[in-house]
């Protein structure tokens, strides 16, 4: 059994991000390696000028529940940066920047947290994945 | 092998849960349990108050096509919580709310619809999906 | 081992019918099969019509990201459509429509583009996935 978790990072929205930093950190907690490709707007947040920024919620959160999240989460904001931080910590858990989306949205390694491993195409991302569960968020 | 379908539910919007939905009635149809986790929206929307309410369409529907779903729809809404309910009466369906969606959303287990088995962490929810399939909508 | 990547294509904007095409190219690139579901609004985009129109960006895109890409993309769309032809001219790349999303939004068969090679129930597309990957999109 390939027990490696690789997950497609879409969305750019923190409760999309904290979402998948939640299901990633708890699959390091119980040993499985991690891989994920970030893509589009998901790469777009992990820039390291605007990691710590707020990058809003998704348009489907009804007001009234987006109110009690945000005045519930620690700061007012979702720690999806501090949970994959504590992932990485705790276990294998790899992020890679989609090498096309790179180009879409004219990125430079050097605009990227220090969260982003490396960059890389889909196909190598896929030939990881191998016959593990795919994810996308 | 591991024939459960586990499903991570996000998304809150009417079509988003009857795409998902639908997916677990044809996985119920074909003898497949399912292992559904509710987080964010998703849960919010299986609070007891407000589960036949209407939860709107996704913002990526075309005005057009949206009309003409809501024309079509029995009641003029997608019957998503029906169709689950058949499906609990058909086949081995499991549906647990997110502990950590909970806690931010300030639920109670009291405020869910009895569609909700019961409650659990990240980590029990992706043991018990094992090596099997893993979708997140 | 099952090595068909199924995909359940639902969102309808053209960032995320990207994501799911370079997905889609770079399986085939690499010789998997895959096995495409179109519902909702992915349906919609895939109407003869419209398919190579402006189906727009997802909300959560920031403007300045969405912006980029823009205009960075080939004649300012992103080719989602033509990178699903070049997919099937390289690989096998089967694109069914959902029975049921075809219901709800009126669609006929001849409606659709001929990307489209068949329209089939969830239930067969499940069977067809097997025990392969399910990607959600």
């Amino acid at each position: 059994m390939n027990d490696t978790l690789s997950m497609v990072l879409c969305s750019g929205t923190d409760d999309r991000l904290e979402a998948a930093a939640i299901l990633i950190g708890g699959a390091a907690a119980i040993g499985r390696p991690v891989n994920v490709l970030l893509q589009f707007w998901a790469l777009d947040a992990f820039r390291a000028s605007g990691i710590d920024a707020d990058h809003g919620l998704a348009a489907d959160a009804r007001s009234a529940a987006a109110d009690v999240v945000r005045r519930r989460a620690p700061a007012g904001r979702l720690p999806w940066a501090e949970t994959l931080r504590q992932a990485k910590e705790l276990g294998e858990v790899r992020i890679r920047a989609c090498s096309n989306s790179m180009e879409l949205l004219g990125a430079d390694r050097t605009d990227l947290d220090p969260l982003v491993d490396d960059v890389c195409g889909v196909a190598s991302f896929l030939i990881d994945a191998g016959d593990g569960q795919i994810v996308f968020v």
